[in-house]
This record gives structure tokens, sequence and C-alpha cells, in this order.
């Protein structure tokens, strides 16, 4: 990275509380140009969480070029070919970005760039094809999932056991294959877990969590049975008091 | 937290780079009357990155009491049992710790006590023996397993699709039951990776790291097949040039 070219750099900001940066991300922040951002429109509900941010740690807050969002199929008949052309497009907005403003470029990412988000592919293909000739590199951040269990206090898994991370999308899928501690990110709604669990009559726990790090930060955990409509009411609840709802649980078989 | 009560507060210090904490961690570096480490003898490898981080962040570094850590049986025949006895004598000698001195404690915890850790389970033990009153919470921080995504500059899994995180001691359990993306901590030697994957007849590709975010620094990428004595030869460069070695790895079928 010290070559000389001018530096991308994808920036894990943490879940959602300013001081959930770490220092190496803080000075991270501080040395680049401008950052490019994914403009999901005015009422985008993280658009202050990162405002206040930037400056929170930054004196001067470098441009922050918005790039309008593509459009994306969220009924697609073939899920993974409907991400890949999302991304194409996003790393045409970017590459056109990268093409039309020197200097070294930062991609805030929500969480931890790990684990389900798309800006570490979508730099992949820009450089991939040739136009842009850049450095980059990758700044860790916490993610939910390590918040979520930061605030219940618990280790994610039992004694030596392993964890199952997955989707909402997927938990079945987990679940069927005999996994007995998951941890779902990327949740859509509680439908699907109710439905998942209902018909296996197994006590299974949960430990749940929305807006993580947030003021408006909610938790709970229990059996499933006895609490699942007490985080349908607390997810309810933080949707409407944040204005925009992310929540991530563990399910341990009990 | 903030009922004026004395406070334990288990912090998440990363994975070895003393800017790989979070700003609230320092906070709470910073907010403690002392540290309780186990002691893990004189040649313990991580006490001076631990000293190099405390330098690093605080001004004044409180008393860091350091409490003899328990022997543990290596090669027991009940290995949960084996675990739960040897938190049990840490949860005394903290305990006495506890008691012995007034204050806010902090816990130093290398990576994020979420994952493979003991100190949440210990200090859990010593709360429910009811003679230490005192409120606790826990700071997440950067774990090996991010450490590893960022350096290699990947995303840990596929499209929307599951991670399995593990031990070493667990691996074949984790690749029978079907999973074909696999993160490996406590990793305890390649022997069992290499026996592992040998019989299977597969490509399997392979995002290898040790002793992350320290000068000695190793990584390796590539199918597994090829690369594989490469990473022995790393791994025993670490622990050399470093007197330990801690790794992690990514296993993904190709």
């Amino acid at each position: 990275m010290s070559d000389g070219r001018r530096r991308i750099r994808v920036i894990g900001i943490g879940a959602g509380h300013p001081d959930q940066v770490t220092v190496e991300a803080v000075e991270a922040l501080r040395s680049v140009d401008y950052f490019i951002t994914a403009d999901k429109g005015d009422d985008d509900p993280l658009l202050a969480a990162r405002e206040a941010l930037l400056a929170r740690h930054l004196d001067v807050v470098p441009p922050v070029v918005a790039v309008r969002d593509p459009e994306r199929d969220r009924a697609p008949r073939d899920y993974d070919r409907a991400v890949v052309d999302w991304h194409d497009a996003r790393a045409s907005a970017y590459e056109e970005v990268l093409l039309e403003r020197e200097g070294d470029a930062g991609f805030l990412v929500w969480g931890d760039p790990a684990f389900y988000d798309s800006t570490i592919r979508i730099v992949q293909k820009v450089l991939a094809r040739g136009t842009v000739d850049a450095g980059w590199d990758v700044v860790p951040g916490i993610s939910s999932l390590q918040m979520l269990a930061a605030r219940h206090r618990i280790v994610l898994h039992e004694i030596g056991q392993p964890i199952v991370v997955t989707t909402g999308r997927r938990l079945r899928e987990a679940i069927d294959s005999g996994a007995d501690n998951v941890l779902v990110m990327l949740n859509a709604g509680l439908d699907e877990l109710g439905s998942v669990l209902a018909s296996r009559g197994e006590d299974w726990l949960i430990w749940w969590g929305a807006n993580l790090g947030t003021p408006d930060e909610s938790l709970v955990a229990g059996r499933v049975a006895d609490v699942l409509p007490t985080i349908q009411g607390a997810r309810d609840d933080a949707r409407s008091s944040a204005g925009w709802v992310m929540d991530v649980y563990l399910l341990r078989l009990a």
C-alpha cells in the first residue's frame, strides 16, 4: 500500500455507534481524499448515523460522493444472478467516480466488510476492468453479530462447539442440516423463523437484537416459544422509532 | 452500568495490533482501576503485545494483576468436563482478586470475547457465587477471523451463503456434515486438515493466516493440495520468529 499509487480503502465502520470503530479505521477515515457511498435516497435511515460518525472523528469531513444505487430486483427468479447483475451495475457507477476524481477513495461499510456485504466484490470487479490503477486494502469493523453477543453478554457457541452463520433466507437449510447453534444475519422478518421451528417440536433458545449500537437498540432473549411475540413487537417498535430496523439473532437448541 | 456499583468490564482488544481496538474499548481501558489477566508465566508471548497496547492508549497504566493460570489437563478423557473444571479453578482465582481489591476491574481479551474465549463464562461463574457485587459489560473486539478476511481482502462466504465457524478439533465433523465453507479457529496444527481432506478427493481452497496484526503476520492462499507445505513452513517460521503461533483459516470447496 505504500507504493505511491492511489489507494482505495474499504473501511468497516461498525454496527451503528460512532465509538465502535477501531483506531485503525479512524486513521483510515482521515487518510482518504473522498468517500464513495451508495445513495439510497434522502430517506436513507443510515445517512444521519454516517454523518454523526464522520463528524465525531474527522475535523474536516472530505467530500462524500453519493452514487445512485442501481435498481435491484427484490423478487428475482434467479437470486444469485440478480445479485451479480446488481454488482456489475454498482461497479460501473463506482468506476465512473474513480475515473473522474483523483486521490484516495474510501468506502464506508457498516459492520465488517467480511460479512454479507458487497463492497469487496465490487471493488475487485472495478479493478479487474483495468481502467483504474490503485492499491487497495480492507479495514475490519465490529459486526452486528459481535454487538449481539456483547449486549447479551454471551459467547456465540457452547464450549468448543461450532457456529453456523447464515441468512434468514437460508435458515431452514441450516436447521434441516442439523445445525443446533445458528446465527442469522440479513433477517427479513420473523415469519420464516416461526415456520421453520414450529414444525420441529424442539425447544430452541433465541438471543435477538435490533438496531444494535444505536439509541433505538432493542434486545430480547428467551425460549423462542415464549418470546417470539415479544420480539415481533420490539421489531415493530424499533422500526417505528428509528424509521428502519436491522436485526440479528442467535438460535440454539435447548 | 450507571447504578453506582463497581464494574467488571470484559474488553475485547483485537487480534494483536495495538490500533485494532475500538474507540469504545480504549475508553473502557481508561475507565477501570485495574486489570486482571491470566499469568501464563514470564515467557507468555503475548505479554509484550499487551504491554505495547496499554502503553499506546493509556497515559497511566493501572495495576495489572496477573493471576496464576490453573493447571489444565491438555489430553483429558472428557474434554468438556476438563474445560469446566478449569473454568471453576479460574473463577476461584479471579473471585479472590475481586474480593481483595476494590474498584472497577477490566479483563483483557484477545480478539473478541464472543468467540472461543472463556472470560465471559468465568465472570458469570464468579458473579453466580454471590460474593462479589458488581455490574458488568462486554466490549467487542476485532477477532482474528476478521483480520484473516481483511488481510486476504475477502468476504468470508460466497454470495448469501453460510459460514461454519469451528475449531481444528471439530473440523472433520463440519466437513462430514456437508459444510463447504468452514472457518477454523483454535488450530492446533495442520495434520488434521491434511488428513480430513486427503480422503475426500475434492478440490478445496484455503486462506490461511498466522499471528495476524503482529509484525510476524503471515498469509498464504491457494488450493490446499498446492499450498499445504508452504503453510506448514510459514507456520514454523512464524513460531520461530515470534516465539508463538496462532493461526486461523478459511476452507472453501472449489
